[in-house]
């Protein structure tokens, strides 16, 4: 079985292109070399490849299902593994030392991440989503909460969730019907139901720690009367909170990941006579939403991850395919007596592996580049904090939803590399397709990404956002332009940024939100090809006039998409830019 | 449960548009009439939605399995769905009355089956295929053969298969190697394996009548050496013949058709001492290619329908989902107090929805516009047969590619729309979208067709093809251009059409196949898009001032095509006339 990413590739991103290991001379990592950035990277492809992987076919068919007795009953395989991954204290990756972290760059622990995720994203998931919850706590938590919830999570003996949506609210939080009523005793009876809550339930972990957004009395409607708390599985002393399973989710793919309908103060586990489950404040009253907001934009991140992990893997699985699958012959090859030819060599196989390929390591060096302006924010301050914080801003939408539309798009190419036998469940890449379906919907829809970039992120601060973009990918484009290889592509990419920039300061002229708004979605994919046309040229810049087949590799994927997929940009930014009211003017009673 | 098609969209491109009644002043059809039209549609839409519809979550979730006396187990309500089917006398449709017969056009043939198709893709192709294979024989087969295998394939009593595969050799038949061995007898015996076998093996019928491609002695490498065979299950007098199951394939969607490993003649089932199959010679020998065509050609239209069918039922069910959906607020609404109102009136969902409508119906019409040609060519002579036949040559490619790709990209659309929902086995749309991702793979991958439109459709003939195409949609664009509604919409599609037929010639200007041919699947994706652009343009004509929700919807959703998607071919044709070496340029190596 072909690895599910490649570590020459990683090599290549972290140290050759974003030279991480000048974070080594920074305060906060200077107990880290490259020495110790391998050693973790080695643990992790060696975990990844021996025990994620081979349970991941195994938890796509034996979909978790709730026992007589109400537990979640998950395969062996996919429990063992995750212990081991809990034993090797991958958990605590990023986390501080203070809090019994290895305190590495979020950069190097994304990359370590990202085997888990290639090798079996349904089993990466519990691990995400308990750092997810953990760092947030850690930064907006009391002293008391992070000792008791926090520290559990970076051990690994508790696992974490985060409960948004209900069964009638998803992309709109406003309208969440979950209360919390505080009592006297400062705790919180916290009531209502959860849907869609990614391992919200299972025996992995000794307890598993909800944050929960609710309704406290006096906030007032929509947003801003949202607030977060803890709700765990297991009160401190061990009494059984009320959280309720009431179903499991049966879903395409991902099955591994439990996916579950949580009912908060039903009464079925109540640890008090007086009704709701027991929920601990985060922070302030009313600020739940600004709270989760930072775990939510490290989710967004982590699911571009999770994206392109999974279009990786495929694309490794049939580049190894189609170096050994003999059918056909050359197009101009008319004896039918001659050998067949391995199908890499037919040029739409290879059309549709230099597809794969510039979306999967473009998107990877995306995620890479997002996860280092995290270690740049973290360990900087006055003006360079401020441009990576407000550069991730912006990134952050395509970081999620680029990978998530084009890294799927990347799996059915995998799956028609391999033809016939890619569409069974002999081969891994119609699960992989399967999986990746989901990630264009949570963590914020592919539509709402839209609204997100064009309606707040390039507007935000006056255009602050749009400018620090368009000036840093011009530094990109002014150091290519020298450079009689890259020239022409620089020249491309320049025009594109251009094209992009008055295209925004366009659908923004009528000053009406409905008419600038209509066409976000094309926005956000245009916008989305130009940042990774501009990830490809800052790799160009890498590989420099090295030799060898793997910087030719990275030539051709670079020429691919500048030739393929960056003059798709072109006729989107010109229908946002005629500000086109098909949309507007359709009245649903004509459907 | 939507209606997994349209009726009104269905009479509208029917006796609206396509003038189908006209059909009834022709000799072969004067025994019909609207009204016998209509009693099909009905019949099919019954029959459809009470016993295909309800089975087909059922046939996904139960794959056929094979039982402990070797025979393959499908679900009862698959069993008696299709019995039902086979009763009401729907096998019969287009044949000829004198084969016991309806002698149905096969336009309006292929809108009955599309509703099967929309409703439970994977039970609809076991008559799919049956129909396919008695055509087939009945142009090419001796009379002893239509009367002991045609009649009572017509009569729903025995099933077909098409054998073409096998496991070395899919997209390459010139690679077969399972032989023929001639017998004095005249009767030949076959040996070898098939792959990929659509209804290879079931009970559904008394008999399955296999026509196999294998090859008899002498007739030199490649396709010039293949003959074709019927090699039924059961001989004639009812001995089992040497036809075994090896296994069934496990598939991601489609998974109420079984899908077989077939031994020919490996002496599981020897209804001789003499080693093989018994199979019977269809025509001549060595020119069993050119008559498989005649079955390809028709599946090729018919899995263009099915992955159409397949959009369609989509798109119905996340419209109905869009209209009864609250969540969130138009975006110019800032009081979070206010109602949330159905998600059918946010932009992007419209954009979705359209798109899908855009998908669906413009690939509706084309399925239509492509079964009335096989009518015209069946029931005209000299120019008008002549031309019929060319048209229908040139679109097939497009009619099987352009739906396979599109309309899972529908079902895509209609997920999103459903958000987590549609993620989730409770609902249709995941599944819609695993049954459609075969569309792609068989009947000739996505980039055969590439090749076989840009290497052969468009240039045989000196081009006639292509020039035939350009003039047809010519005077299309001539009729439309009269009209001030469409006239702007018929000078696009005009330029469209020219830069096609441009960049054919320069794709071919260096004469070289290798470098023509490099980017056929852009074309194929191009000349798809303008095709459908045609399509709704044809539409628009048939709208004509007509007023109400239907026709407003249909302006609505060819306004979309115009807009949002024709614009696409520009970057496509481009890239094809640029001659781009990208893909021929990159050594294997390098990945």
């Amino acid at each position: 079985m072909a690895a599910p990413l490649s570590r020459r590739d990683l090599e290549f991103l972290l140290y050759e292109w974003l030279d991480v290991e000048e974070l080594t001379t920074r305060e906060r990592f200077r107990e880290h070399s490259r020495e110790t950035f391998d050693a973790v990277l080695d643990l992790s492809e060696d975990l990844a490849t021996k025990l994620f992987a081979p349970a991941n076919k195994l938890g796509d068919q034996n979909e978790p299902y709730v026992g007589d007795d109400g537990k979640v009953v998950l395969p062996d395989e996919v429990e063992s593994g995750i212990n081991e991954y809990v034993k090797a204290g991958l958990m605590a990756g990023s986390f501080d030392e203070a809090l019994g972290g290895m305190q590495l760059p979020t950069v190097v622990n994304r990359a370590s991440s990202a085997w888990f995720q290639a090798a079996n994203a349904a089993m990466s998931s519990y691990a995400f989503l308990t750092v997810g919850n953990a760092n947030l706590l850690a930064e907006y938590g009391s002293g008391e909460q992070i000792d008791t919830w926090v520290r559990p999570m970076v051990e690994g003996r508790f696992f974490g969730t985060m409960c948004l949506s209900e069964p009638q609210a998803g992309s709109s939080l406003a309208d969440i019907t979950t209360k919390a009523q505080p009592q006297a005793d400062g705790t919180y009876r916290i009531t209502g139901t959860k849907m869609w809550i990614s391992a919200g339930d299972h025996e992995l972990s000794e307890n598993i720690v909800h944050l929960v957004l609710a309704k406290a009395p006096g906030g007032g409607p929509g947003v801003k009367g949202i607030s977060l708390f803890v709700v765990p599985k297991y009160l401190a002393d061990g009494t059984r909170n009320d959280v309720a399973l009431v179903g499991l989710n049966h879903k395409m793919g991902n099955r591994a990941t439990t996916n579950t309908l949580l009912n908060f103060g039903d009464g079925t586990h109540s640890p008090t006579t007086e009704p709701g489950a027991v929920g601990y404040l985060v922070g302030d009253e009313h600020r739940g939403l600004s709270y989760m907001f930072k775990m939510m934009n490290e989710a967004r991140i982590g699911v571009g991850f999770l994206a392109t992990s999974l279009g990786y893997a495929g694309y490794q699985a049939s580049l190894e395919y189609a170096k050994v699958r003999a059918q056909g012959r050359p197009v101009d090859q008319k004896d039918p007596a001659s050998k067949p030819v391995p199908i890499i060599e037919h040029a739409d196989v290879k059309r549709m592996l230099l597809a794969q390929k510039s979306y999967v390591e473009g998107a990877l060096a995306l995620g890479l580049y997002c996860s280092k302006l995290v270690d740049i924010q973290q360990t900087s301050t006055g003006d360079d904090h401020e441009r990576a914080g407000l550069l991730l801003d912006v990134l952050t939408p395509i970081a999620k939803s680029w990978p998530s539309q084009w890294c799927l798009e990347a799996n059915s190419l995998a799956i028609q590399v391999l033809g016939g036998y890619g569409y069974t469940k002999e081969f891994d890449v119609e699960q992989y397709y399967r999986d990746n379906r989901l990630n264009p919907i949570h963590e914020g829809t592919h539509g709402i990404h839209g609204l997100d970039l064009l309606g707040r992120k390039v507007v935000m601060s006056g255009g602050a956002g749009l400018a620090l973009l368009a000036e840093t990918i011009g530094a990109t484009v002014e150091h290519a332009s020298g450079n009689a290889d890259t020239a022409a592509l620089a020249e491309q990419l320049r025009t594109a940024v251009d094209h992009l920039a008055t295209t925004t300061a366009t659908a923004w002229s009528t000053g009406d939100p409905a008419v600038a708004l209509a066409n976000a979605t094309a926005y956000l994919e245009a916008a989305g090809h130009i940042v990774i046309a501009w990830m490809w040229l800052e790799q160009l810049l890498a590989v420099s006039d090295r030799t060898g087949d793997f910087y030719d590799g990275k030539r051709a994927a670079a020429r691919y998409f500048f030739r393929y997929e960056l003059p798709k940009t072109r006729t989107q930014l010109d229908l946002v830019a005629a500000l086109d009211r098909t949309t507007l003017d359709t009245d649903p009673a004509w459907f």
